[in-house]
């Protein structure tokens, strides 16, 4: 809460998610031992599984132990062996041991200790049962990633995994671009509406991305396989000449592979975006077999020096035109040999703005060979880090629209 | 929950803090309309202010507006207005606009509208009136950072001062660079330590960059501008060489400045990072005035033909070394008429490693008339991306320490 950023919680999502598990909710909380009693008790009204990270450290405010006890009205009991061991551990160091650190040692009544290799504080595993059900787990865990993450992967999950052998999760993603997240879920809903329960979705939208995930939960794997093939089916007959990758591939993975599969080359030459696709590009390990490179062309001498645009051209329509465009496309195209050149040009704002020519407008050059050159226009929204990524978006978009055919 | 990374979190916590509030709770959530409205319910029972962030899309799944309707039993009231702005922004890309998108002109009945120049979906403010106290406070915003950070800044912050005008918090933010965290909080360390209640700290590292908040909250402005300056002198004092900016500004702005301050203008040739440092330089409006821009010389002819390198030093000495980062930088520099050129060429994997030239072995070039030609080595940890923005920003941290003396 003091403005780190909670990897904690995209690391637990995504490993539950992987044995068919799903994060219901998520919250931090102050180092407070109320707050953490009221939390534990109203979450357990609801989940069959708590973790809880962090508080288990021997400082005055590591208070998850008081917490969790007194929301589940247990005792805390001393175990000897625990503090032996941390005494250990710091003799090792050749470090005085703080009385403090005897705090790690109680255990709420009825836990199993869950060693932790990496740190002093140990975990706590406590079955709470339930009538008729299987017992609820709350699983404590240390704050500290480098602790947290090997003591879930080592003794949570594979728990986990045994407690819910009966589920059987298959996911699948869908990654589109050229549509709007609204058409995609218009397109989409049908599908969601007429789903069986175990089937889930979600739609997310990123600059110039939508992105749809389906986790099908069947009574063996093979119908979950079953539901998410059904499912597949019918997205791709909803959507499917938008969908540039199923997976966790970006869309410029699936232009190199494009570019890789019709042995084609690409050189990049930016005006305003400055560098933004050619470093999208090459966020691609292997990019060098079909990406030489470009020219960041900001200064108008380099759109001519760099990337061949004809200065008559700039003084007659000005560096951010349709013209301009198609000859910096064309340019760094020649000028490289590749095979294809895209080019961006356009005005990121805030300031240099016209009526006619406004903060937002961009031009994107396509330039293949024997082929008329393409001149997109885009009138785009947002400040100027925002314009100039959805400008590399849209680049990046038109190049797969164009590889796709 | 889905595995996203949740950097709002992060943002809001330091928007707060820097106004002299603190986030008590933070909370994510499944799209499902009941656990929004229960979540809504719980928190309302003991904060002053909820903002909530996400769900107010068009689609099936944005239900924040209902469930926040639910959990206050207000109605949902159609705005006829909200609509005709969203249509128009349609007919300017030329889209038809999905019937669905009307969702987004449903208000919460008594909340205000902020709007949303960034996006469809606005915001909503609802006050709900307490006896004798200050009424609470809910803000709906849009999920995407891009809308929901200039709503937090534009809208809700400035209303937040105004109704916690009694708290006379202070900040001040140190960037530092070219010092390792763990560096830097040793030496703030006795600082933070000996430092009164009212002065709260907070240090986080990111790619290369140390940032240290300090927060003063005084009984008045006078107070807290007296402790914040005593602080703030401590700070200088402990770390003042790797200090390159106070406020907000980021690196490329700080070099932004010292450029026009020298009157000298910049050039870069890049190969690994391909456009990264072109793309930070240019995050500042009006870096044209001395960013010319540069070459994205992935493939080695485009070392040669755009950047200038004598092929034979590729060939002798291989495209990562020492001698092909000076002549990139000189290279650059002297095609484009820049005063400085700065060149980035290594290894950023996770393929193409050797044991004498290891993935994250990476070298900087940096040229100026007149002067000696710098080289800097660095070897890197990370993987394909953390060490191709590390490298961008070594080059960023060496441009500054070369332009502050």
């Amino acid at each position: 809460l003091r403005g780190r950023l909670n990897t904690h919680q995209r690391h637990i999502a995504v490993a539950l998610q992987n044995i068919g598990l799903f994060l219901s909710k998520e919250g931090s909380l102050l180092d407070d031992q109320d707050e953490i009693s009221r939390a534990v008790k109203s979450a357990l009204k609801r989940c069959d599984v708590l973790l809880v990270c962090g508080g288990l450290g021997p400082t005055f405010d590591d208070l998850t132990r008081e917490g969790v006890s007194n929301a589940l009205g247990r005792d805390l009991v001393y175990h000897k062996e625990i503090f032996d061991k941390i005494k250990t551990a710091f003799r090792r160091h050749r470090m005085e041991i703080p009385e403090e650190n005897k705090r790690q040692a109680f255990v709420i009544s009825g836990a199993t200790v869950l060693s932790n290799p990496f740190g002093s504080a140990p975990g706590q595993l406590i079955p709470l049962p339930r009538q008729g059900r299987q017992a609820q787990l709350i699983a404590l865990m240390p704050g500290p990633f480098a602790e947290m993450a090997p003591m879930l992967k080592n003794a949570v999950l594979p728990l986990l995994r045994r407690i819910y052998s009966q589920i059987h999760a298959q996911n699948r993603s869908f990654h589109l671009c050229g549509i709007f997240e609204s058409e995609a879920d218009e397109r989409l809903l049908p599908l969601i509406k007429s789903a069986p329960k175990n089937l889930n979705f979600t739609i997310l939208a990123s600059s110039g991305q939508v992105d749809f995930y389906i986790t099908a939960t069947g009574r063996s794997s093979a119908e979950s396989r079953r539901l998410l093939s059904s499912a597949s089916r019918k997205v791709r007959q909803a959507v499917g000449k938008y969908i540039f990758s199923e997976g966790e591939k970006p869309l410029e993975d699936a232009i190199g592979r494009k570019l890789v599969e019709k042995k084609m080359t690409l050189a990049v030459a930016e005006s305003c975006t400055a560098g933004l696709v050619c470093a999208r590009i090459t966020n691609i390990s292997g990019s060098s077999r079909y990406f030489f490179g470009g020219a960041v062309s900001y200064a108008n001498e380099l759109k001519t020096n760099f990337a061949g645009v004809d200065p008559v051209i700039i003084e007659r329509h000005g560096a951010v035109s349709p013209e301009c465009a198609r000859a910096m496309a064309e340019g760094i195209r020649k000028r490289t040999g590749a095979s294809l050149g895209i080019s961006i040009t356009g005005i990121a704002g805030p300031t240099g703005g016209t009526p006619q020519k406004p903060v937002g407008l961009i031009y994107i050059g396509l330039s293949q060979k024997k082929r008329r050159t393409i001149c997109l226009k885009r009138l785009l929204s947002g400040n100027r880090q925002t314009i100039r990524e959805r400008a590399a978006s849209s680049a990046l978009t038109l190049l797969w629209s164009h590889l796709r055919r």
